[in-house]
């Protein structure tokens, strides 16, 4: 009996929002792991907006492009299903750089083991995954909140920001949230802590921040990029620091991208713009997830996953990362 | 005998490039200093950037906006002429915020005393004042030069460009310097020491610093802004800093600020942008101009000053500093 592997490829590059014509849905006949070589049971996928870049050929990205004709690459989940590899067995739970697919097959230097006693699976792709790495030394290495600061985080509701603003509160920061809807912003100031919420799709977000930060900002984390970022640099205090981690409104530009028009509010208020990759603090991810574990067992510290099950829904999943609807760290449930 | 004190004051705000109907030239007689004041003969001028600002009412600026009648604003150094203030006597050098004008009556408490016997007055203006000190501690306190790294100045051929790139020379840094023009590209390589010059008005920028920059930039020290900064933002190496001192090219914007486009190589590179302002380093200018005056004299820096003769011809000369006709310091001498 031949097992068939269902499979997403990318069938040509997206050209602003992606849709699902821009990937094939496949199936191809699953082959054993060659030496050296984990075949892995895809569990959750996880749906960041690196994969945007994933697809597109730019020459200015962090990441090599994907070929017309590969599996869309994603940051997933699994259990080892064989293993041609000595340090990986059959059961173990793993993480890596796998698939949009049920099964990938890939060398076992590439993957690390995770244990499932620490936490369910999804939280290796959210507070103890990357969302968490970047929150923790995004905020707390680039941006250096001191207790008693304003922190500003956009995207708040979306999976680093939303563990970003919760790491400052811990750290003694006032925290305001900038989000997209009542909800996202009812959820942030009821059930994560927030001190405030601005609702940028009803709101000023130039007046919201003269009343909730009256004193000016001292950190502002961005995920979002364009007019978010401009109101904000309007509102630094002297010496603001500034962590560049995204600019998730600029990602589906067909045209060319806006930058802030604002950024010599940078001499005004000497501050300072710092971008971040979170690669650059993967040496030290385990010290991130034994912080952050602790805070997530403790409750002081929560983690919200947007879970879409079943493997064929990735390419409606790809776009709600674009449009705003998730709540919390989107991924896609392949396997149970 | 009354003397009259000609003076150019504000008749209304400019609206893009300075014209010489925004200003009138008045004449009033001059009066004694009141208690606690000194009257200072101005003797050159300082011709800055910061100017522009003063003459606009925007609400982001670091200085107070003058009001329409003032007497324009300028840094400037001259003699005392008299005094009743207990610190100065008449016939002492003095540095300050003084105006656009033959005497200026001010409190002695914003003024310095400087020694002439260090070096002609006009270097007052330039290395050993606010450009001097903006280039000192803006290249190795923001911009941290390493020797052997890559240094980008714009504005090379500027009063704080051509400082920059001769500090980050004096440094062991390699050095390439930005201006518009053979004769200013020349006077960098040849005069300067700089390593390569690119003539941003005939060469494609991005090309240029592809050749002259091949490892990338380490460090981007920038005057100018707009397509400039966003070249620069392309060649980017990793960790690099950008020290973001002002944007010539956006002053006289009568629409909207161009943002750098390519910001998000700020992500892609790891690296920081940050603004200086002088005011911060004033604490520490001794330490700047005692460091650059041993450079002066020993010849191992050089200071170029570009001299406007004659008080009536400020309104030109202000509209010199954005046309890129002035090659080093720009300044107005009032009295001889």
């Amino acid at each position: 009996m031949t097992t068939l592997n269902h499979q997403f490829r990318l069938a040509r590059r997206p050209v602003g929002l992606p849709q699902r014509s821009d990937f094939d849905y496949a199936a191809t006949p699953l082959q054993a792991p060659a030496e050296g070589k984990v075949q892995v049971q895809v569990a959750y996928v996880s749906i960041d907006p690196a994969m945007r870049g994933w697809v597109s050929d730019s020459e200015d990205l962090y990441d090599v492009p994907m070929a017309i004709g590969d599996v869309m690459r994603a940051v997933a989940v699994g259990r080892v299903t064989a293993s041609a590899h000595p340090r990986f067995a059959v059961g173990d739970s793993v993480a890596g750089i796998l698939g949009v697919e049920e099964y990938t097959i890939v060398p076992g230097d590439n993957l690390r083991k995770i244990d499932p006693a620490l936490a369910p699976l999804p939280a290796f792709l959210n507070a103890l995954g990357m969302p968490g790495i970047t929150a923790y030394f995004g905020l707390l290495e680039a941006g250096q909140p001191q207790a008693g600061e304003t922190v500003v985080v956009s995207g708040a509701a979306g999976a680093v920001g939303s563990l970003v603003g919760q790491i400052a509160k811990i750290k003694g920061a006032r925290v305001i949230g900038i989000a997209g809807g009542a909800d996202k912003c009812r959820m942030l100031t009821e059930e994560l802590g927030f001190d405030a919420a601005i609702d940028y799709k009803r709101e000023d977000v130039a007046a919201a921040l003269r009343q909730h930060a009256p004193k000016g900002v001292d950190v502002f984390f961005d995920n979002v990029g364009g007019a978010v970022l401009d109101a904000v640099l309007l509102r630094l205090a002297v010496g603001a620091r500034i962590v560049i981690c995204g600019a998730i409104s600029q990602y589906n530009n067909v045209g060319a991208m806006t930058g802030p028009a604002n950024y010599l509010q940078l001499v005004v208020k000497r501050a300072t713009m710092r971008g971040i990759l979170v690669r650059d603090f993967a040496p030290r991810a385990l010290e991130a997830a034994t912080v952050m574990g602790g805070w997530l067992a403790s409750g002081q510290l929560k983690a919200r996953e947007d879970v879409v099950v079943g493997l064929e829904h990735f390419p409606e999943t790809f776009q709600r990362l674009f449009d705003g609807s998730h709540n919390g760290k989107l991924m896609l449930q392949v396997a149970p």
